[in-house]
């Protein structure tokens, strides 16, 4: 690898009907398939095709709290990840499958089993992409009235993915010796007891899985917040955050890295993936337009909604054409921190009201939106990348599957013309495609 | 349905390797590739050209006891359920899939989430075997050091169905609209929220998941104690439970028929399955080789482990060769009650030792053995569905792929040759092929 030019990383971010809050009304949008499974095998089928690392799918426990309203004008529907990204284990050969699963709603021996298992069936393609669950609403479907305080939710993320790893290293690599003569199915020697016990957690293991094909699958992070990049540089092998200017993500991209260094660890450990919204046309007309026609077909009360899930604030009682009223000090918001200062600062920065806002961001909702011809596209995701800001990008295309479409058929093979882009996978497993090492078991080590 | 004969339902109960506790090493057992995915994906084409309704993966969340002695002689691992049937979902197309999940361990919406999933995914072919957890071991994974008692878990598990269901309703069947020029996705008024609080779960919903195909996912249940088929009768499309001697099979059968009327339901609403451990030769002494072949693949220790796991008392301090000792009582096991009681009175019935015992149940683990040809294979499974005693069977191959190739490729013909069992499949869903009815909304019932 070292005698080639390095390669942008891609990760599909798949939202169903696509990223764009009014993407369903988008008029070739196939709204009506999107709890069907052959709409999301062509969707893979389209991005492995285009060569694309991984497939990421978010995910979260509850509708924002404002239902059934919101249900009305929005898609409040969609597969579950874990039984979606198996299913498209089944028909895919090359593509990484990155589903999200919390750590304050979950517990790490289901979590290590199904990421476990979802890598041995895919050979070595999962990645778990690890939240924390940032919503109130989401508490409620879960025991519990009160959502977990911040730095509480990432003690706990840490704990969980300690166990989890832990479980995931039950068995050393070469345990299974399947001696049929000798009656000797395993070298019990090999098989390692957790008899984890911390504060969140007691779970004693083993698992009853072999050790992942990938040794643990790639774990992704998103949190943007002090506590969420200490845990990214010391546990993740991806981190996907989102910046709206060069220079944001630059100082990201070198504190993150600074980071993993003083952690002992290798730069070139942790990519660094920010989400990318793309609207892209042959012509640059034709990319405005796009935009344009997306932005008018927002429903207004759906647009403030969107506004206010992502800002952590109700701003319904407030003029739509008027600036966005006083809000609360960050340390109040018990929600996504780097969110809502990003929104914030936009706001002030521009001047925008919140019509003007919630257009801003009802594509990209806070990821950089970019926008152009083919080769415009390509030339702003080269710059990120030759300029120390990503190690590749999360493509959030606008609407589905004409907005992946686009970019496999348009935007790739400008990349792989530039050299930036594999014209064939090389790979096998998702860390192979990411340039990541395979995580060697400790006993291995000694 | 009325006009044609009763048929026999067919499951196919998936053990990896097989059922028989030495199948991995019966020669022709791919017991090198319990993990990869193409193997379980022949099993299932085979399955479903055998016109199985269903395969039915059973689960636990721990080894037994005594690890990592036990790992060294049996097969210690295998893939997680809903990864693993989710992935077959995307390959077949008729056939049911059934995974297990513990109501003691999970979370409802967790749960509702991912059967409610695979049933769109699958087109509705989904199945959920509802188990309590009855192992101590499986505690030490998730933060409790102490088992929940039998009777708690039982109304643990009763809550939580009605939990599930009324997630699975949280939208009408007719909900989603998808009106792009109106801007209207769903019609809210047909959006319930659950708002549950009971003694064990605190649930608010809704699920953003449109209702499952199938109404609710076929439920399925195996307790034989007083409290599971009290459970059973009132909740259950399908009962799965073990019985040795047609008189007790025909004893449960009217027993559980009974209760599911007096709950005011149809006799025919909940399916009795018992499991069946099918050794086939195409002659009366190739099945008898087949058996003692396997018998003599057991090696001790795993036998007496095995044993002890499903008597719920460690029998390795005794001879081997000698009597069962003096055994707990039945309120004192908290266990599977049933199990226990079917296993103790078969030892002294018969006056085995407790190495004959283990040769006994190595295979079916106290389920009905069945010997022979085909046609004796089938004379036998037409004994019991003509005489009351059951309306399918749960097929429990000894090794695997060679037991299902041989149900299906030799007993399969010769029920259909007998009429009681399709030839082609002529529904499209589980409960189409099981012949349950689809469960209404309540909404629609008003």
């Amino acid at each position: 690898m070292s005698e080639k030019e390095k390669q942008i990383k891609l990760g599909l971010f798949l939202a169903p009907q696509g990223h764009h809050l009014a993407a369903w009304r988008y008029p070739s949008t196939a709204s009506s398939e999107l709890m069907s499974f052959d709409y999301y095998h062509k969707l893979a089928q389209t991005a492995e095709r285009g060569k694309f690392d991984m497939l990421f799918f978010a995910d979260n426990y509850a509708f924002a709290e404002s239902f059934p309203e919101a249900a009305a004008q929005t898609v409040p529907i969609r597969p579950e990840p874990i039984t979606l990204l198996s299913a498209l284990a089944a028909v895919t050969k090359h593509i990484g499958l990155a589903a999200t699963a919390s750590t304050t709603y979950n517990e790490p021996f289901h979590i290590a089993r199904k990421f476990g298992s979802l890598d041995h069936l895919s050979q070595g393609r999962a990645a778990w992409n690890v939240v924390t669950s940032a919503d109130q609403a989401e508490a409620m479907n879960f025991h519990s009235d009160a959502h977990l305080l911040h730095a509480l939710r990432y003690e706990r993320a840490e704990e969980f993915l300690n166990v989890v790893k832990g479980l995931w290293n039950s068995w050393e690599d070469d345990a299974f010796v399947v001696d049929k003569d000798e009656a000797r199915f395993a070298d019990s020697s090999k098989l390692h007891t957790l008899h984890h016990k911390g504060k969140w957690f007691s779970v004693r293991g083993p698992l009853h899985l072999p050790r992942p094909v990938q040794g643990f699958p790639v774990i992704i992070q998103a949190g943007g917040s002090e506590p969420g990049k200490e845990l990214a540089a010391r546990t993740a092998d991806v981190i996907f955050a989102a910046w709206q200017t060069l220079e944001e993500a630059q100082l990201f991209y070198s504190d993150i890295k600074g980071r993993v260094v003083k952690h002992g660890r290798s730069p070139d450990d942790l990519k660094i993936m920010p989400g990318v919204f793309p609207i892209i046309g042959r012509t640059e007309a034709e990319a405005d337009e796009k935009q344009k026609e997306l932005e008018e077909l927002i429903p207004q009360e759906a647009g403030v909604r969107l506004l206010s899930t992502l800002i952590s604030f109700d701003l319904s009682p407030y003029p739509v054409d008027g600036p966005l009223p006083k809000l609360p000090e960050l340390e109040q918001v018990n929600g996504v921190k780097s969110r809502f200062t990003l929104l914030k600062d936009l706001a002030e920065r521009e001047g925008l009201t919140i019509r003007q806002l919630y257009k801003r961001i009802a594509g990209a909702r806070g990821h950089r939106e970019i926008k152009g011809t083919p080769v415009q596209i390509a030339d702003q995701l080269e710059d990120w990348f030759r300029q120390g800001a990503a190690d590749g990008f999360n493509i959030m295309p606008p609407y589905m599957p004409g907005g992946l479409e686009e970019f496999v058929d348009l935007v790739v093979p400008e990349l792989q013309r530039r050299g930036l882009f594999r014209t064939e996978y090389t790979g096998r497993t998702l860390r192979e495609h990411l340039e990541l090492s395979r995580p060697p078991h400790p006993a291995a080590q000694r």
